[in-house]
């Protein structure tokens, strides 16, 4: 079969870091060997400096970012607990699915897509939820909501953030902002291939958790005890080589500096944003709530949406995503995340695009 | 970072195939991709003829082993299901669990660890159970139960197998034996790194799921809806790196020949059995039903668990298994599964065991 390589600069997975996929080749660990829980709980520490946080309880959940949303719910929300999902974008709406398989009572707080929300409507949603869901960055979207706005006004709720899409790519600052649960995935900004859900979760939270979750396999009490270094009981056999993979990734991000990583995703983002206005697109997300690491722009009028996704991919072996739910067709999701967010890929894209629409 | 090369002859991962390590260092492909799709495709159908399966619905669930354990009863167990589990070793006392956290009235059937399962105690256990699960080959003792015996006299029951440790070793036939939902794990005789589930269910079953599982991450419809060549509507981000992975293992495997693979899975584990017992030492598993590709062997008095493995692995690399829950420290585990079953790695453990034990 023939190799092919992809520019991929859709909503995810973006390109991995050189040494996240060089650490896939690498010769195989037990997931007890002395060797790899060396990694292992180097690649926690890692992540603590990439959250923003202390907390003990910070893992990697052995599944996609989905999982990370499921590990979340599950040992925090059970049956009749009140749940507060902000939802402006298709993970929003995850959310409240994920929360009422879990038994909650779901109040909604609702914002057009494309559009951020409000906090003040979050905290006048429920005089006292359990839990205060919201998703950081709106991959279906491109928008950001304030998710240190929502935790500093939190009372006495728990505050459940999706990072999925931001994590490594813009400032995330879990104890600072006080947030209480949060996770993401490996695909996006912390330029590694998709399969774990790195979580993080405050003790206090922990407090409450649900202490029979109705998931086995996310139940993160007994996750803990195996990525704990002082127990190590065995729960299910850690994937090991994408764990590796991750160890490597975080390293690549921490040496080059998670603030100079912030800035590179930004300033890519701003040149993709500025350029594709140059080229008469409209962006959709609105200024200020603006993602730099995943960019939506409107299909223009008489351009065919899936036309030019597959002249990209054929013609550039670039990758960019369509819309998605109610916006299938209407726009499209570029992203420029991890080791994807380089000034090169960037004006690839623009010089590709500007030759298949012919500006 | 120093590269570590082990010989992984534990309970797994095994050492994967070369084709399945050098596919995970290949160019990432975005999860939408055609050329991935064709990936995913082939894949699926790799895994029917693993399975002997016509089923549909097979697919590689986005997690370890337990995430298959964890997706077959979620999607077929709901709350007062009477579910007959068979438990000989800690994987059955695992289903236990995850039975009865879907809700499930969880009957068991116990046979000691060490010693197969009856087929006729798991008919006798319960008049009209909706499911019969058990473990084909249970990892913590070595011993195989008899699930084509089982399956062939379930009644109206579902059969739910375990084949973690199975699939790839040793025949495996869902549906001459009619097994309804089976699944298993990547890093066991199938070659590849832990990270996926593959999973297979017969239309028949599936006609009795549950419609609205408690588990989003876990939901066979939401997933098959991805998987179909008809349909591939998003569900989550797939774990694109370890499909490719598990891919190329299979493909490693079915060049092979599937029973060519059970055969050297044989001859490994009755060379290794043969050796051990001209040590002096003692089997666990009783003849019968004794796995080839996962080996327990009693520690012998006077000899330290923890300093022969440890001595194993420092000074020849090799990683063998200790004992699980109440045989802790008294048994060994060690798998010839995979690319690991090959006669000179039996060779190497056998002249290594002989200079340690000085026998």
């Amino acid at each position: 079969m023939a190799v092919i390589e992809r520019i991929l600069m859709g909503p995810g997975p973006c390109n991995p870091y050189p040494e996240a996929t060089a650490a896939l080749g690498r010769p195989l660990l037990g997931h007890l060997d002395p060797a790899f829980l060396q990694i292992l709980d180097e690649t926690c520490d890692r992540m603590r400096v990439v959250w923003g946080t202390d907390n003990t309880l910070t893992l990697p959940v052995s599944g996609t970012g989905s999982a990370g949303m499921e590990a979340a719910f599950v040992n925090l929300v059970g049956p009749g607990d009140v749940v507060v999902v902000g939802v402006n974008g298709m993970f929003g709406e995850r959310m409240c699915d994920v929360a009422g398989r879990c038994g909650a009572q779901v109040v909604r707080v609702d914002a057009p897509w494309g559009t951020p929300l409000d906090p003040q409507a979050v905290f006048d949603a429920h005089r006292s939820p359990k839990v205060m869901a919201l998703v950081h960055a709106e991959t279906s979207t491109g928008v950001r909501n304030d998710v240190a706005a929502v935790a500093a006004g939190k009372g006495d709720a728990v505050v459940l953030a999706d990072c999925v899409t931001s994590l490594g790519g813009m400032p995330v600052a879990i104890d600072a902002w006080g947030v209480d649960v949060a996770y993401s995935g490996t695909q996006k900004c912390l330029g590694v291939a998709p399969g774990l859900a790195p979580l993080t979760i405050a003790a206090a939270a922990w407090l409450r958790r649900i202490p029979d979750p109705r998931s086995w396999y996310f139940d993160l009490g007994m996750i803990g005890e195996y990525t704990s270094p002082g127990s190590r009981k065995y729960h299910h056999t850690a994937p090991v080589a994408m764990i590796a993979s991750l160890h490597a990734g975080l390293g690549a991000l921490l040496e080059e500096g998670l603030e100079a990583s912030w800035e590179r995703h930004r300033a890519c983002g701003l040149a993709l944003q500025d350029g594709l206005q140059k080229l008469g697109l409209d962006l959709w997300a609105p200024e200020g709530h603006r993602l730099p690491q995943l960019t939506t722009v409107l299909v223009p009028d008489g351009v065919d949406d899936v036309e030019v996704r597959r002249a990209l991919l054929d013609r550039y072996s670039i990758e960019i995503g369509g819309g998605v739910g109610p916006w299938a067709g209407k726009v499209w999701r570029i992203g420029c995340m991890g080791h994807t967010a380089r000034p090169r890929n960037v004006t690839l894209l623009l010089s590709a695009l500007s030759e298949l629409l012919g500006r």
